[in-house]
C-alpha cells in the first residue's frame, strides 16, 4: 500500500484485511501484550484452571456427600432441560416456517394459477421484504449479538473466548425469532447454525440459573459455579442443536466433538449422547403427533429428515472415477466459497458499521434482490411436459411436490419453479430425490447453481440470523445432480445419489469436518450403503479445499477478531522461548498487601491475574507464593475486612467468607473495581492475600520453547502461565503469559519493537526470517543458525 | 483373612484379590515407587514428552521443507497401508473361518442326514478339539501374549503403557491365525476383539518399519522415530481393526476414539476416518468379487454385515416400556457378566500359571465340553413342523439358514439346532431375522440364552485368541428376543428388532461405550430408524450397570496389573500433595558429570529419567538445568566421547553424534548399560550432559495438589514430572512423580508407610479415613479436618 494514498481509502482498504472486530473498536489496536479482554476490547478468556487456594481446599473438605450427589444429579438434569427444551424450540421453528412460507406460497401459487402474475409477485416480494425486514430490526437494535450463524461465536466461547453478549436471554430470543422470519422471507440463509447457537444459548441460560439482567433466575438452578461446568453444558448444548435441526442425534455429538469443543472428555460425550438422545426422542413423539395432520402444513412435507433413499443401493467400480471428479469440484469450490464469503463479509462490514439504517438497509436489498431472482428466473426456463408414470400428481396441486406449474399452462410443469420457487428444504426434497431421472434440464441446473452460489454468499452476511448448512446442501446438490445428468446412462447411481454425494462434497470443501459431516449426511438420507462413497467424497474434498484456505467458521472467526488457540504449535514457536514473547511491566502484590496498592493497580492495570510474591522479612528471599485472580481480590475489597497490621491471618479469614463470595456466576455482571469505594482509612490497612491466593499455579520456566508452553496452556486450559527464571537468584517470577502471547500478530509485534534484546543464550533465531501472512506466520527466507 | 489358614489356601485367596501379571512375577512386590518398568516388572511408559534439549533443537533447525513434507506424506501413507492391510487381513479371517466352520457342518450335517449321529458326533467334537488345539498350542508356545481379546493391551499401551512383546510379528501371526482356528473351532468366541489388536500390531510393525527381532525391516518405513507418532499410528490401525471386523468405518472410528485412544485431536479423527474409509472402500470391492460365488462357502450366507432391516419400522409410544425394561435387564446381566467373567479368568489364572500343559489342557477340556453342549442340547428341543410361507428352504439344505433339520424327521426343523449348531454369525443373523416370529419356542431361547452367557464366560480365559464382541451380541440377542416372544401381540415391533435391542442392551451393560455402540450396531443392522430406540437402550444399560462396576475392558486390564492412567482425579488426590507421595532417594547427576558416576546409578537404579543440577562452581548456588533420560544416556556412553576435564564443551558435542543415535526405534530391544563395557581409564573421564539434557521439563511445586498435578501429567502426557520446592534456598528439585506415583495403591502403600511424617502446613488429612478397596480407594470414616 503506497504511503500517497488518501487516508480514507487507505482505512477501507485495511480494512479489508484486519479483523472485523478489533476494527469497530478503535481501542484495540492499542495493545496486543495486555491479557484478553483487558485493555483493550470487551474479549474475556474463561478461568478453568483448579484456583487451588485454601480457602477452596478448606470449602471442599467440608462439602457433604449429598452435595456432590446433588451437584451429579444437576448435571444430568440440566442436559435433559437442554434437549428436551432444544427439541421443543426446534420443532416450533420447523413447524413455523413451514407454516409461513407455505400459506406465502400457496396464496402466490393461487394468484398464478389465476394468472395475475404481478399481484403474485407484489405480495411475494412484499411478505418476503417485511419478514427481512422484521428479522433485521430485531436483530439490529435489540441484539446485534444474533447476526449470523453463531457457530463461530460458540466455537469461540467452547475455546476459552467470552465475547459479549452472546448468551444473552435476548440473543436467544431475536435468535430464534428472527431465524423463523429470515428463513421464510426465502432468503438463502439456514437454520441449522442458529439452532447451533440456540442450543448453546439455553444451555449456558440453564447453567448460570437463567437470566441475571432481568431477574428471571432459579435459585435451585444456579448450582454451577464456575466456567468449567458452564462450558460442558453449552458443549451439549451445541450438540443438541444440530441434533434439532437435521433429527441427526448421533451426528450432533460427533459435530459438537469434532468442530466445536476444544476439550473434550469421554464422560462429555456420554452427556452430549444423553442429551441428543432426549432431543431424537421428543422429536420424534412431536412428529408422530403431527402425521396426523394436526400442525397446518408442516407434517406432510416438512419433515426434517429427507427420507430419500430406504431401497437398494448396487454401486461398482465404474462409478468411483465421477465420484473422485465430484469430491475434486466440491474442494475447489468449497474453498473458492470460503474466500468470498470471507471478502464479502469483509465488505459488508463497511456498510455496516456506518449506521444501524445502512444495516437495515442493506438486509432490505438482499430481499427485494431476492425475490426477483426466484420469481424472475423461472420464466427463463421452457415448460415440460408432465411425464406420464409420476409417482405424485403433475403439475403439483398445493404447496411441495416436484412439479411446479407457476406459469406453464395445464398439464406442463416448471422444472426451475419446482427448485427456486420452493422452500429450501423442499428443493433439497426434490434434488435428492430419486426416480425422477428426466425431471430437470441441464440449463435448469446450472442456473440454480449458479444462483445458489452467489445468493447464499451475499445472504449470510446481513444483520439477520442465517445458517450456512442448508445453502451449502442445495448448492452442492445441485452441482452433484449436474454432473449425474451430464454421465446419463455411463453410471448405475441414480441422479438423486449425485445430489447426494455433491451436497457432501460441498459441505467437506467448505467446512471441512468428517466424521460428523458423514454421520449427518447418513441421517438425513438414510442410507448406510451409500457410506464408502461419501467417505470418499469427504475426504477428497476435504483434501483439495485445506489446500488453498481455512474452514469456513475458523475464516469468520479470524474476522471477527476472536483470538482462537489452536492445538498444534506453528513452527516457528518452536524456534522461540516464553521468555521471547513474555513481556509488559509485571504487576507484582506482596503476600500481605496495602489496599490502596490493590485499588491502585485494580484501577490502573486491566488485568486478570496477578502473581503474589513474599518477600523479606516475611521469607528468607522473595519468593513466588501463587496467582491471585482479579475477580477474587475485588470480593476480598467489597467484604472490607481489612488488617490494622501487616500480619498473616490464616484460617481466620474464612468465617467472614463463603464460597458464594468467590463464586463465578455467569456471563457479564461482573462486580467492577471503579464500583467499590472505600476512604482514605481503609486504603491505609492491609489484606492478606496467602488464604485467597492460588497457591499452585502451573509454572513454566523461561527457556521452554513456545511450542511446548502451548502444549501446556491448551491441553490443560488455562488463562494464566507462570514464567519462572531459570536461574534462582533473579526474581521468582519473570512474567505471564495468557492467550494473547500465543497469538501470531502479538509474537511478531513483539518481535518487531523489541529488536533483537529479548535474545537470550539458546535461543537467538528470532525476528529475522517470519512475516505475518493473512494471519499466518511465514517464513521469508531459508532459516539461518544463529547459535551464540 | 485369618493367620491361621495353611499359607497355600492364603496365597490362594489372595491371588484372586491381586492383579494377575504382579502375581505372576514375584518382584513386582517390592516397590510401588519405582518409574513403570523400572526394578519392578517389564512394563515401561512411553515418552510422549518433547525433549527439548539443545541438540535436538539443533537437529530441528537442520530440518529441510522436503523432510516436513516426507514426514505428512509417510503419514498418510502408513495409514493407506494400515487400512489395506487390515482389510486384507479381515477379509481373509472371515473367508477362512466360513470356509473351514462351513465344511465342518457341511460333513456333519450330511452324516445326519444318514441319521450315523454317533460318527457325526466324533467328526465334530474332533475336528473341534484340533482346532482349538491347534490355536492353544501356538499361542501358548510362540506367542502367549496373543491370549484373549487384545483390546485391554491396545488401550493400555494407548494410554503410555508398553507390555512386553505385544506388537510383535509372531503375536501378530499368532493373532491372526489362532483366531481363525479359534472361531473355527465353535469355541464361543469372536473375532472383533483380535481384529483389533491385529490392527494395532499391523500399525505398530508398520511405524517400526518391520519387526527388528527377524531383521525384516524396510529403511524407507523406518521413518517415526518416536513414541508420539507410532500411538497415533496404533490409534488408526484399532480403529481399522473394528471397522474390518463389523464392516463399520465410523463405529470403528468412534470405537477407536470412545474406548481405546487417551489422547486425541481433530488431525487424528481425520486419518483414522482415512483409514476406515480405505478398509470400508476395499472391504466392498473385495465382498463385490465374492458375491458372484467365487470365495467357496464365503458369500452366501458369509457376509459380515447383518443387513436385515431395509424395511420401515414403525413404532410408538406403548413400545417404550418395554424397550426400558430391556435396558434395565441388559444393565443387570451386563454387570452381572463382567463380574463373573473377572473372577473365572482369576480362576484361570491359577491354572495357566501352573505349566504350559495345564493351560493347553483347559483349553482343550472346554473345547470339548462346548462340543459336548453344542451337540448334545438340540436333542433336548422337539422338532418344529416347517412353516408353509416359509421365505426360504426348510428344513435348510446346505450350511446356513433359519431351519436346521438336525434329527429331525423331513418337513420338521430342529429350532435350537438353529441357532445352537451353527456359526455365531448365522446365529445372531437368525436372531435378528424379521417375519420369522413363530419360528423360535420360548424354551429354546432360554436355553440358548444360557448356554451363552456362561459358555462365553467359560470361553474367554483361554490361551487363545478370544473377542467378546459376537459372544455379548449372540447372548444378548438371545434375551432380547425371548422378552419379544413374551410380550407378543402387544407390541409394535417385530422379535428380531427386540434381538437388535436385546444385543444393544448387553453390550452397553457389559462395554459401557455409547456413540461408538450405537454407530455400531447401526452400520451393523442398516437402520436409522431404531436410532433413537438404540440410544434409549445403551443409555439405560450403561447406567443401571455402571452402579454396580467397571467396564469389562476395563476389569481385564486391571486384573493384568496395567497401570492405566484415568483423566479424572479420585476425590481423596485433591486432599493430598504431590510432597505427600513424592519419595523414594533421589538420583541426581551434575551438568557435567563422571563417566563411572553414570555407570553406577544407571546399573544400581533402574529409572528411565534423572534431574540434572548446575552445583557451585558451575553456577553461583544450585539449580535445576533439567532431565535427563535413560535411553540418551546409553546413547552418550556408546559414543564413548568422553571428556579428559570437567569443562562445558557446548554445540562441539553434536559433530559426534546423528540425530539417529537419539531416535527410539521401536518397541523392545532397547540398548542396556549392560552391555557396555567401560575401562577404568574411561570412568575417570567426564560427560557434558548439558546439550543433552531436556531443559525445560514440566515441573511442578510441591504444594500442588496431586488431583492437579494429575491433570497436568495425563493432558499433556508426561512420563516424568518434576516437583520442585516452594521456598528456594532448598536442594533445586524434590523429586520426580511417574505414573505409579497416581495409582491408588501406591498412595496408600507411601501412606501406610510413612505415616504422619508427610504432612506439610496445607495438606495433613491423610492416611485416616481411606482403604484400599478392589483396586478403588475408599473412604473409611466421614473425612474430618484436621488442618494444623
Amino acid at each position: 500500500m503506497s504511503d500517497n494514498a488518501p487516508p480514507d481509502q487507505n482505512q477501507d482498504h485495511e480494512s479489508l484485511t484486519i479483523p472485523l472486530l478489533s476494527h469497530e473498536r478503535s481501542l484495540n489496536s492499542t495493545s496486543q501484550v495486555a491479557i484478553v479482554g483487558a485493555n483493550v476490547c470487551p474479549i474475556e478468556s474463561f478461568d478453568y484452571e483448579i484456583a487451588e487456594n485454601d480457602f477452596f481446599k478448606q470449602d471442599w473438605r467440608t462439602r457433604a456427600k449429598i452435595q456432590i450427589f446433588q451437584y451429579i444429579f444437576m448435571k444430568w438434569l440440566l442436559c435433559f432441560l437442554i434437549g428436551a427444551i432444544v427439541s421443543l424450540v426446534g420443532f416450533c421453528n420447523n413447524l413455523a416456517v413451514e407454516n409461513i412460507a407455505g400459506i406465502k406460497f400457496v396464496v402466490t401459487s393461487n394468484m398464478m394459477l389465476a394468472r395475475r402474475y404481478g399481484m403474485a409477485f407484489l405480495v411475494f416480494s412484499l411478505s418476503n421484504l417485511v419478514l427481512t425486514l422484521f428479522a433485521a430490526i430485531i436483530t439490529a437494535f435489540i441484539s446485534p449479538a444474533a447476526a449470523g450463524s453463531g457457530i463461530p461465536e460458540v466455537k469461540a466461547y467452547l475455546n476459552g473466548v467470552d465475547a459479549p453478549g452472546i448468551f444473552s436471554l435476548r440473543t436467544l430470543i431475536v435468535k430464534i425469532v428472527g431465524s423463523i422470519s429470515a428463513v421464510s422471507s426465502s432468503l438463502l440463509v439456514g437454520k441449522a447454525g442458529p439452532m447451533v447457537h440456540t442450543g448453546a444459548c439455553i444451555a449456558s441460560l440453564l447453567g448460570q440459573g437463567g437470566s441475571r439482567r432481568y431477574g428471571l433466575t432459579w435459585k435451585w438452578l444456579c448450582f454451577f459455579k464456575n466456567d468449567r461446568d458452564r462450558r460442558d453444558l453449552v458443549t451439549c448444548g451445541s450438540a443438541a442443536g444440530i441434533a434439532a435441526a437435521f433429527r441427526a442425534p448421533v451426528g450432533g455429538v460427533l459435530f459438537a466433538l469434532e468442530e466445536m469443543a476444544s476439550w473434550w472428555r469421554s464422560a462429555l460425550l456420554w452427556r452430549a449422547f444423553f442429551t441428543t438422545a432426549v432431543v431424537a426422542i421428543i422429536l420424534r413423539a412431536l412428529i408422530d403427533i403431527c402425521l396426523s395432520g394436526k400442525c397446518g402444513l408442516f407434517g406432510k412435507g416438512g419433515l426434517i429428515m429427507f427420507d430419500a433413499y430406504s431401497a437398494n443401493v448396487s454401486y461398482h467400480l465404474a462409478d468411483v472415477p465421477p465420484v473422485l471428479v465430484l469430491g475434486v469440484i466440491g474442494g475447489i469450490l468449497g474453498s473458492l466459497y470460503n474466500s468470498l464469503l470471507d471478502k464479502v463479509l469483509r465488505v459488508y462490514n463497511l456498510i455496516n458499521e456506518k449506521s444501524v439504517v445502512y444495516k437495515i438497509f442493506l438486509a432490505c436489498s438482499i430481499s427485494i434482490f431476492t425475490s426477483c431472482l426466484l420469481f424472475g428466473l423461472p420464466w427463463l426456463a421452457s415448460c415440460q411436459p408432465c411425464p406420464l408414470d409420476a409417482s405424485e400428481a403433475c403439475p403439483t396441486i398445493g404447496r411441495s411436490g416436484n412439479y411446479k406449474k407457476f406459469q406453464c399452462p395445464p398439464g406442463y410443469y416448471n422444472d426451475l419453479a419446482s427448485l427456486i420457487f420452493n422452500t429450501n428444504d423442499d428443493a433439497i426434497r426434490n434434488l435428492f430425490s430419486k426416480n425422477t431421472d428426466s425431471e430437470f434440464q441441464k440449463s435448469t441446473m446450472i442456473i440454480f447453481f449458479v444462483t445458489c452460489f452467489f445468493l447464499s454468499i451475499v445472504s449470510y452476511g446481513i444483520v439477520a440470523p442465517a445458517g450456512l448448512f442448508v445453502p451449502v446442501i442445495v448448492t452442492g446438490a445441485s452441482y452433484g445432480r449436474f454432473i449425474g445428468m451430464l454421465l446419463g446412462s455411463h453410471t448405475n447411481l441414480n441422479q438423486g445419489l449425485y445430489a447426494v454425494l455433491g451436497a457432501a462434497s460441498f459441505l467437506g470443501g467448505s467446512m471441512r469436518m468428517t466424521v460428523s459431516l458423514c454421520v449427518i449426511i447418513l441421517e438425513l438420507t438414510n442410507n448406510l450403503l451409500l457410506l464408502p462413497l461419501i467417505m470418499m467424497v469427504l475426504l477428497i474434498s476435504k483434501t483439495v479445499a485445506d489446500a488453498f484456505n481455512g474452514n469456513i467458521y475458523d475464516l469468520i472467526m479470524k474476522a471477527k477478531g476472536f483470538p482462537y488457540l489452536e492445538t498444534h504449535a506453528e513452527p516457528y514457536m518452536r524456534q522461540l522461548t516464553v521468555g521471547d514473547v513474555v513481556s509488559g511491566p509485571l504487576q507484582l502484590f506482596h503476600g500481605i498487601e496495602k489496599v490502596g496498592n490493590i485499588v491502585h493497580i485494580l484501577k490502573t492495570t486491566r488485568h486478570h491475574g496477578f502473581p503474589v510474591v513474599d518477600e523479606p522479612p516475611h521469607s528468607e528471599s522473595p519468593i513466588l507464593y501463587g496467582l491471585i485472580l482479579r475477580a477474587h481480590l475485588i470480593a476480598l475489597l467489597k467484604k472490607r475486612v481489612f488488617l490494622c497490621t501487616p500480619v498473616q491471618i490464616g484460617v481466620d479469614a474464612f468465617r467472614h467468607f463463603s464460597a458464594e463470595d468467590f463464586a463465578k456466576k455467569g456471563l457479564g455482571n461482573v462486580d467492577k473495581i471503579e464500583d467499590i469505594e472505600l476512604s482514605d482509612e481503609e486504603k491505609e490497612m492491609f489484606l492478606d492475600l496467602h488464604p485467597f491466593t492460588n497457591a499452585s499455579p502451573y509454572t513454566v520456566v523461561e527457556t521452554m520453547s513456545l511450542a511446548k508452553a502451548l502444549v501446556l496452556f491448551r491441553q490443560v486450559g488455562l488463562r494464566h502461565l507462570l514464567v519462572i527464571p531459570k536461574i534462582s537468584n533473579r526474581a521468582p517470577v519473570v512474567g505471564i503469559l495468557t492467550r494473547h502471547d500465543f497469538m501470531p500478530e502479538h509474537i511478531l509485534a513483539e518481535g518487531n519493537q523489541t529488536g533483537e534484546s529479548h535474545c537470550t543464550l539458546s535461543s537467538c533465531i528470532f525476528h529475522l526470517p517470519y512475516e505475518l501472512q493473512g494471519g499466518k506466520v511465514r517464513m521469508i527466507q531459508p532459516l539461518q543458525i544463529l547459535v551464540r
